[in-house]
């Protein structure tokens, strides 16, 4: 846990709903027009439980994430700020793997957001 | 993947709609009556996307689980079958991890079904 834990950055939508030593799961929901700061994800998979439009944001690239319920992405570990800029509230699971990841790829390389599937 | 995977012994009832070298995702679609062969899930993660009721079975033990649509359960790496006790048709994922757990629980204590949150 560090300063850019979601769960620090923004307590009012993100909360620990299960944590044990290999996960940790956070539920998130927000409205529309809520934003995070910045914070970080560990090598994550999500799952959205509603709709979902949201615009991602990293050291000045930002990408534009619409969803279904009932999806499932690979969120690898990242940085971001994100915004609800659908016109719904958003209700979606993040499954945090707690260990290192066994070959770290280069941040560079990673998507912005959720992965393709 | 060994004989008791279950997009194996269930093809018609798992999917796996994700997976690189950290998780498999698996999709769990049935109806009213399904039932599953044995097979085995590893340390895993279960998001319900639909109400969910079920009895779970392993070596002469059974538990009976009822959950509403979006709960999140851990399901410790376990062998058993299941069945559709309810009256609606059943959607769930779950997230499978990959990698070897870091400190290895005894079967005997890994509780059957989805554990208690």
């Amino acid at each position: 846990m560090n300063s850019h834990d979601p769960t620090i950055t923004d307590p009012n939508l993100y909360r620990v709903i299960f944590e044990n030593e290999r996960v940790r799961v956070l539920e998130y929901r927000d409205e529309p027009g809520d934003h995070t700061h910045a914070h970080r994800h560990p090598d994550s998979v999500m799952v959205t439980l509603s709709a979902f439009r949201r615009r991602v944001a990293s050291g000045g690239r930002n990408v534009d994430v619409e969803l279904k319920a009932g999806e499932v992405r690979w969120v690898g570990a990242q940085e971001h700020t994100g915004e609800n800029v659908g016109d719904t509230a958003s209700h979606s699971i993040f499954i945090e793997l707690k260990e290192p990841a066994p070959t770290a790829a280069p941040t560079a390389d990673v998507p912005l957001g959720p992965s393709v599937p």
